[in-house]
């Protein structure tokens, strides 16, 4: 059994080289649910949507997220009519959200609309959302506080970030089956998303972090900066403004208290002493996923480490 | 100011003459929503759409309800996730639905998000509907009992109508405006639309039949019937399957409590002494609506005969 803590984008690359390196079924996903908004009057997940499009194979190939072959015809009559359209909803993917916040409205929990989203995309790993209960990022900045998608989608992160929080996280409680699936893994991985606001909303749940603390299993992370940049998004510009250390170093020590292992990508082979001596053992090998065949190694990397424990 | 009682599409196609006819600023359209029903998740207001549609001339032209130039990319990829997929639904009309069931969640009444939709048309005259209460139309067959899209749409009419009820009509209120509509008319006109299943629930609600009868202005109704069969849709079937006569003169006696006078058609201006024997005056003219002249010389030939009065 392995469990994996995942943001958007970078985490289900990751998981795609994952499922064709272990059997599926051990797999259990948690995704983060802080970036969830309404749009249409439709409650978006995106980063679950993120997990279950690449894992089914049906998310568009070069932009990571969304849905391959996408037409935009109801959101661009929504905007006719007036409505707000920035947050790019295509015709497909809203089949998806209209399911999950049919079932929402019919009573159902965020976890059960996801298994039900998931098995209609046919996923064959397990995937929890962090929460039931609704947790909210919110980016403060110069201009003002902003959600998360305002501050990503709407504005482009073109706003220096002053404090990140995550309303209702304190008073949320993890979804059926998270706790557990920390406790009882074999192992736990923390994909390579932005440590603040992909894992830093499960971090923020009361009792998630503890978890993290007490299994037994090897917990590893795979470092979302390479050579002092992220690979994708806005982690190192956020990491900075925020006062971090924008390199692998700065990710374990934000993971220390929990972490015992550190996935490094090769140009950062240097940093291992520094991470070391942050008390977490550093795993050095080449994390840029640029094909299935990386994506798989990468995997096969982090396993070979967790057995090695 | 001309109030207008409304079913779909033979009403909108009226109505779309009556516009061209008098300053669209005086008419009050009170439209059905015993049809109204939730797809994935939306609240839909068909025959309320199909008025709002056809008169910002969006409508779908051979159809007669619809978008013009409609995809179907959202309801093709629901019917892959295993939703209900039935109710065509096309991507631009969804942007409607989307709208609607957003204003309705966030509290507003079905007249608020009504005047909402209609303004994001631009309609140029005001529609009401009938209750901002939930009224269903249900229709029992000899297979059980139908919501009305179901018998209309799902099944295509096929099954043999026992019975029609309107479950909720007896504690919905008339939505606000629609009594005063009534009451403060000039004239008030019954569109050619099916009296059961589109005027029906109309009636049905409390003190707005009684509206009719008190009013002082002219009421008058165009036959939806002519030579015996209806122009669009089952309401000939129906009549007969209930046990009315599928005649001007079936119309004529289903609304002779309130009804001042009758449109006829000039195919059965033979009708005529037999509508009068019921105690409404016949008017004879060309009823069939082909295209933007006919429609407005039936609007015209209709306050012609209100005048006369």
């Amino acid at each position: 059994m392995i469990t994996v803590l995942a943001g958007g984008v970078g985490a289900a690359k990751f998981l795609r080289g994952l499922i064709d390196a272990v059997d599926p079924a051990s797999i259990t996903v948690i995704g983060n649910t802080g970036d969830d908004e309404e749009f249409l009057g439709l409650h978006v997940s995106p980063d679950l949507d993120t997990v279950v499009y690449t894992l089914s194979g049906a998310v568009h190939p070069e932009q990571g997220w969304g849905l391959a072959g996408e037409t935009y015809a109801t959101l661009e009559q929504a905007a006719r009519l007036g409505e707000e359209a920035w947050f790019k909803l295509g015709d497909k993917d809203i089949a998806t959200h209209l399911l999950r916040t049919r079932l929402l409205r019919e009573g159902k929990t965020l976890s059960e609309a996801t298994e039900a989203v998931a098995r209609a995309f046919g996923l064959s790993c397990r995937l929890l959302p962090m929460s039931d209960d609704r947790v909210r990022t919110v980016v403060t900045t110069d201009g003002g506080e902003l959600s998360f998608q305002e501050y990503f989608v709407k504005r482009r992160c073109q706003d220096e970030v002053r404090a990140v929080r995550f309303d209702g996280a304190a008073r949320a409680r993890p979804a059926p089956g998270v706790l557990e699936a920390i406790a009882a893994a074999e192992a736990v991985i923390v994909a390579p998303s932005n440590p603040i606001v992909s894992i830093g909303p499960l971090l923020a749940l009361p009792r998630l972090r503890d978890a993290l603390r007490k299994t037994e299993a090897p917990v590893i992370a795979i470092s979302p900066i390479v050579g002092g940049r992220a690979i994708k998004g806005p982690a190192d510009k956020m990491l900075a403004s925020l006062g971090y250390e924008v390199s692998a170093r700065g990710v374990a020590q934000m993971y220390a208290d929990f972490l015992d292992m550190l996935v490094l990508d090769e140009q950062d082979a240097s940093l291992a002493g520094e991470v070391a001596s942050a008390g977490v053992r550093a795993v050095v090998t080449d994390t840029i996923m640029r094909d299935a065949a990386t994506r798989r190694a990468l995997a096969e990397a982090t396993l070979r480490a967790v057995r090695e424990v």
